[in-house]
């Protein structure tokens, strides 16, 4: 476990420090469970009712709140960024070593980079490429022609199909799959026609991509994930969709083929986005909506009922097959009280 | 193929055996499908028509019921549970044996128990503590620290992170992934800051995870799994989240990040469940509902609408988004009415 | 990458060619993007604008709008099954040759057909038995006795349990789970008591199924995927569902336990469909819908609500509350109106 000095944080997240500077701190928590030894944070101002009784070694605090914390505080324009910095600080989590294991796959026809590391039982394949300090974990399979940017991680249990390209700085969760057929078939009298899917797909810098999250490749041209994209767990982009710079996408999120999302988007969980779509920049879909036509304004869009308990629900729901008659017969009640 | 007589059945579940003890049956079916070889059983009254007709051996039954059956048959207080203790005596799955496969990568750091069972291509980390008996399938991959308790089996292609601790008498499936990165970022004027996700995994004894499920570490603290829940498969459970002591989550369910549910909860399939929430023991989630507060009462909780033809749908989904306008026309002609 | 002349194009799809038969095209593209070497189609007459621009060396056309095209073209009359048809023939993948690969472990007990390629990490259990030109992927678990039909392929990191039968001709993608428990537990006073799945999964010729699909094996009876059917990406099917032939399935849909869905289907993406329903042949179900009672009729069906901004969402999803009390109020108005 690292320790640092209250001096050295207050460098590394460029913090104003007001207290002692060799206090030395070896953690992160939150206000409720710190204990001496960690540093804390309040990025929400509904918190503050913890600031005297935390037992935190010293947090981070902004300049309105600064005066409610008597303890050890590093004083930031944003404390939720500066906590966010050191996460990374006091990762625990050990890197594996440049090497490439020897229960690892690697084809001779791979461009391996520098600084490598290649865990046990992963599969390169012919014409792989990968950038510098790059790491595939174990059980990963790296399809023919796929390359990947330097620095960018994928977890263990990673498959990645042939002729992907994904950038640098990346972090691909366990269980992710990127470049599976899209699903695009042609009626026929005899059934469907598998359309054979010959585009690829193309992710940017600087993407994270959720555990168990698919990616179709593209049916001729790519799909496209632009850079900073963040995507969470059991998301599935369909072939063809383009997602813009810096848009973030929660858990069992589905989008369709060929719908094309702006930048700065937030779609929340378990949303569903029909296909050949388009949905402007820093559009926000909350949980669980349907959306089923293109938006072009930025704003928060929403589909959906309110819950409330089974019975009550039942008598609803089944009004809603009359709403449309309801919407007459009251239109029919106000036309009749004019005459 | 196991046989036995229904005398030894009858000890196997504590059952009252009407009929012939020497009667060998192999193997379990509805009562619709059982051969002569069959012992099935009656859990619901509403399949008492297919007692004179069933061709099965013998009959687990209760006692209100017993008399609508001729033939062999096995009183019990609760026929469903005893079924359920028959499968295990029939389940025809072959155990692998207790070894460890040489094709397998097993860290000398890590600790084994006893009567261990380590599939080809499993890779065991450093520091990684196994029970005895416990059982890693072909292929999976556990990472630094984690602890797996006694008798845990963990079928093949499960991806579990470093740091993660896992109770006795679990199951988990195929493709599941335990421990994967929160989705945590900090918004900032260069676009998402990764918020490294330094807390852990804990489950509980007797959980059983299915195929494709993903559960998050969490952000500071633990995610946690409570003994006795069962989770079905493609769930995805946040980070911080926590599930009571035997509660149940149908597939395709989504619970968002720090959100506590109770115990014996049943929540349905295709659920989503938004962040920050409480929900008290035994709530019932109805199929595809969308939470978006917290339950103080147990009950049944439902949202959505109900199924009509799309025509119809199409009108009735057009006049939801006039309805609070439909309302206060409604309030104004009874108000009008009233002068 | 492989070349054709438009007359050999021709006898590929039987059309019947207008312009150079010489003319050599070796790639397909849409109208939008296709160069002089591509071959491009039209499948949708909104896109005849396109036709006077497009660069394409060929446009595959029906008679219909074949005088609209002045350039080289092949008429056929059904343009985009033609399209589907050419999509195999300039496919790029190359697929493994037809060897074990010395990294795979393979039971001495399985019975391997001719011409089959077993990728590196593949594990091959007791009594699995692989037709002709089966391709099972790098990382791919079959587990014991589990049968693979001729000119199946799996893809890497598919995960089969034991006892599967899988006909010929399929298409497996990546993270798919085929044969996991299904979600069958007792309750009892001590908690859930686990019903152990006996049944298994049954699949049909010429199925395909998605990245990180799951298909569970069913309890005492098999779950059943008949010929033709495709299923998409993160789908969800219990166990002891049947799925009628050339049925189509969209990502992220849920499927419950025991539910009979018949013979050319669509279900689109994200749908729910509840347990031991049945669904009749040729039903279509819209994007999100929840089915909750059984459908006899062919038809396409719906649920749910249409997308608004997220303010008047909120007063509309509000007033679904009270949307019995509103039509018991409308019931009174008109009432009182005839006395």
């Amino acid at each position: 476990m690292r320790s640092y000095s209250l001096r050295e944080v207050a460098q590394l997240i460029d913090g104003e420090l007001h207290g002692d500077e060799f206090y030395v701190v070896n953690g992160l928590a939150s206000l409720q469970s710190a204990e001496k030894h960690h540093i804390s944070f309040i990025a929400n101002p509904v918190y503050k009712k913890y600031l005297s009784t935390t037992a935190a070694g010293a947090v981070l605090i902004n300049a309105a709140l600064a005066d409610d914390f008597l303890g050890n505080k590093l004083i930031v324009a944003k404390p939720y960024e500066a906590y966010a910095k050191l996460t990374e600080v006091f990762a625990t989590r050990i890197l594996p070593l440049p090497a490439i294991h020897p229960d690892a796959t690697v084809s001779e026809k791979a461009k391996i980079g520098n600084n490598i590391s290649i865990g046990p039982k992963a599969v390169i394949s012919d014409g792989v490429v990968l950038g510098d300090n790059v790491v595939i974990g174990a059980g990963c399979y790296l399809g023919a022609d796929t390359e990947i940017g330097a620095h960018t991680e994928l977890m263990p249990n990673v498959t990645v199909y042939h002729g992907i390209k994904i950038g640098g700085r990346c972090l691909l969760h366990s269980g992710c799959v990127i470049g599976a057929d899209g699903f695009g078939f042609a009626p026929t009298s005899d059934g469907w026609l598998k359309i054979h899917q010959l585009g690829g797909v193309i992710i940017g810098d600087r993407v994270e991509i959720g555990a168990n999250t698919c990616i179709d490749r593209g049916a001729l041209e790519d799909t496209v994930i632009e850079d900073g994209v963040i995507i969470d767990n059991l998301v599935q982009i369909a072939h063809n969709v383009k997602i813009g710079r810096n848009t973030a996408i929660a858990g069992h999120t589905a989008i369709a083929g060929s719908t094309v999302i702006g930048s700065q988007c937030t779609i929340a969980g378990a949303v569903g986005i029909v296909g050949h779509l388009e949905i402007a920049d820093k559009v926000h879909i909350t949980a669980m909506s349907l959306v089923t036509s293109s938006i072009t304004q930025a704003g928060s869009y929403s589909s959906g009922t309110a819950m409330t308990n089974t019975k009550d629900w039942r008598k609803n729901a089944a009004r809603f097959r009359q709403l449309d008659e309801m919407a007459n017969r009251l239109l029919r009640l106000e036309r009749e009280k004019k005459l």
